[in-house]
């Protein structure tokens, strides 16, 4: 007798998935019943011979992985052997043509965009995730001022990192979720479009998600390469900037990581036939001065015009300049570096801002009045007790302090506010003089102030070293 | 942005499971709701972090294991999060604290039935599934003859294993589904009972099991271990002897595996506080002669009569010794041996199986009429080409050919043809003559009797050598 026969013969709900295959048909249910359920058994049984061969560490071919992708799309692999493959791809990892094949599935699960018929050339940028990373909102109006397609699909934040789509959000009337007839019109008319992942596009790499999410198989190269670059690929893109972020605050904390993913990457999209640059940045501290997502534009509209932080108009300028390559079909670096400052300096990347702010349904006058923004309730001064230099600010602990103040999502159900974050006042290197402000907490909610302030105090490291 | 933030925020149902978590709750959807969905985010949050911990190679604790198997009962923690773990435990392993809390959480998702108030000790035999393996239709009136309760609950067939229910439902009236309360009333009142694994008894592990057998996870040996012994512990045995086959036929094939397997088993009895042997045999070659189902009644009638095959008589005759031995608190094993003996010799055991299945509804004079069990329609003759001795009878590829005529289940909803089956006319070592028969085929169905006819002509290896 096999170890638990008895558990073969009856029907059992596990959680509202009804294991229909385990029950007898009844005699009267006729033909079409039972040549549903040997469809279905065969397809379940197909799929445990797919995660048979990765668990045992062998390689799936390009038509297992597509059976499983479309399996899962049109409803007859279920979620309980995805996830089971998942950890098996997690724990094994999968080959260059594996990751190859599963990223062509996730694309062709929905709708590839067509904007071939435009007159030019269609780049994006994706980065894989920061705090206080704004460099979207500078980089996309840049880039179509000087006439090269930005089709942009974004992100939300979620735990400490932010996303491009919340940061808009806090602009009053900016609409994010445009229909896909809408975002082509959009690319099409203006140049630029910056809208979420919709429904149509990908929607199997959107369920691979969902259920990753909640199994721990976020973390494994190969699904993040085939999540990242089939949307990218499905989005109509014909060159595609990487801003892999490493250190403290990014999802790869360590550069050898980084490296691999970036790799990766490139790797991935040139099998795809698209135009690839992978750059590696700093994410070990927050990137410009502003987190928090109304906070974070004001520092976008600075930046575009002429008035941001280095680091982040370095980081901008420098991406830039490799969508322009692309998209200009520019050969040299400093030719392409010089045309992004231009359309910085002339003001051009900010009048395409408030073009975009404008088409996308918000209010323009932004640019000019700070006051449209969302503003905090109140202001607190968090002060160095010791002077000294700043050693250490911990990008993911900061980015913690302002999802704890509510400018991010402790879960996916959590509500942003727009108003509240952080407004750093050094940056590691700066000296710190005796309880001079280290941070602006702009806040709304004396116990979420509390809790961010708990959080801030292991943030910060300041040495004697300079 | 993170990698598919935008996968976070829509309602997505995978194939019947619905992802609520992922659906904002309506303003007006109240506290209550709301409150559920935070429990419920809650609880996956915490199962996500016990994967995490086994996906990393790190152990999860008693507590863990605990708060896994009881959500799985009580619904909180859904198929596929409990599938990724399970597959995660397949590759990485668990220790025996790991093993032991997996086996008491399965024990403890149910009823534990207490035979306590009964003047005996309990004990029943546990195989790990072979072919032609009949030695429970043996074993337990064996045993229970000699004043030892045997509340044996026993599984169907799958593959190319056989079942004892399956085995006893041959015999026209032979009820296996008697209730708990039948069951634990029978046992009391004759010292015996055979059933199926029932509802109430370790559910979580007929609900795991449902799962591994379609995320290709069943081969694992803490899991395996923990499946076997928390039902036997909740059916209420104080002692167990364990059948672990080894060779082509069994579930591990080699003779390492199945030692470690034995190992763990005996290791985890221990720990719950039962006695327990560990029995190593082969399966390399079919059990007896007999195999399918009234073909295998008959042989072990037989066996009770005295008139069994030698290797089957042999090795009831040794695990009913260890049962005895705990049964009756014998301390010297060639003692029990000669009990166990004399209860076959005497007729006490042949009389014990007519009145169990006196009891359990069938026609006990199927003892002395062989025509009351189901017999099929045709006979064929398998013969071998050329002289030689027998070098092999691969035992998995016999218990495939019966399989297809009829006697086993190709899939959960197969239907079992009791009458079908093969009778081996010779065993390894035997000489065999020109165009000697090597197997009696019974079948039914000319089509199935070709598909059996293709699977023995690799079965067999007949050699020079004696």
């Amino acid at each position: 007798m096999p170890e638990n026969g008895l558990g073969k013969e009856s029907d059992i709900t596990l959680n509202s998935i009804s294991l229909q295959v385990r029950r007898k048909p009844g005699r009267s249910a006729g033909f079409f019943y039972a040549f549903f359920l040997i469809h279905h058994v065969r397809k379940l049984m197909q799929a445990v011979e797919i995660i048979r061969r990765k668990r045992d560490g062998l390689s799936n071919s390009s038509q297992e992985i597509r059976f499983l992708v479309s399996g899962a799309i049109q409803g007859h692999i279920p979620a309980y052997q995805l996830s089971a493959w998942l950890m098996a791809v997690f724990l094994h990892g999968m080959d260059e043509v594996e990751t190859t094949a599963l990223t062509e599935a996730l694309i062709h699960s929905g709708q590839v965009l067509d904007f071939s018929r435009l007159p030019g050339v269609r780049v994006d940028k994706h980065s894989t995730g920061g705090v206080g990373d704004k460099t979207s909102l500078v980089i996309a109006p840049l880039v179509a001022s000087a006439g090269v397609y930005v089709p942009m699909v974004s992100g939300r934040g979620l735990g400490h990192t932010g996303g491009t789509l919340d940061k808009l959000e806090s602009i009053p009337g900016f609409r994010t979720n445009l229909s896909l007839d809408e975002f082509r019109d959009t690319v099409s008319q203006y140049g630029l479009a910056l809208i979420g992942q919709t429904q149509e596009v990908a929607p199997a790499d959107r369920m691979l998600y969902a259920i990753r999410d909640v199994t721990a198989t976020v973390e494994s190269i190969p699904l993040i390469v085939a999540s990242i670059v089939s949307k990218k690929v499905a989005e109509g893109v014909d060159g595609l900037v990487l801003d892999v972020k490493t250190g403290h605050g990014a999802f790869m904390k360590r550069l050898s990581d980084s490296e691999r993913l970036a790799q990766a990457l490139v790797a991935t999209c040139r099998k795809m036939n698209k135009k690839v640059v992978a750059v590696i940045s700093d994410m070990s501290q927050p990137l410009g001065r502003m987190i928090g997502n109304a906070l974070e534009v004001r520092e976008a509209i600075d930046t575009l015009k002429g008035d941001g932080p280095e680091d982040l108009t370095y980081l901008c300028l420098e991406l830039s300049a490799h969508m322009l390559m692309m998209g200009k079909r520019i050969e040299d670096v400093e030719e392409a570096r010089s045309l992004a400052r231009k359309q910085l300096e002339s003001g051009a990347a900010l009048e395409k801002f408030q073009q975009l702010v404008e088409i996308q349904g918000g209010n323009p006058r932004v640019v000019e009045q700070d006051d449209l923004l969302p503003k905090s309730k109140a202001l607190f001064e968090y002060r160095a007790e010791l002077p000294g230099y700043l050693q250490e600010a911990r990008a993911g602990l900061l980015g913690q302090a302002a999802m704890r103040l509510g400018a991010g999502r402790e879960c996916i159900d959590s509500e942003i506010n727009h108003a509240v974050g952080l407004q750093l006042m050094k940056k590691i290197g700066d000296r710190i003089s005796p309880r001079e402000c280290l941070v602006r907490v702009y806040y709304d909610d004396e116990r979420r102030l509390k809790e961010a302030l708990e959080v801030l105090a292991q943030a910060y490291t300041i040495g004697e070293q300079e």
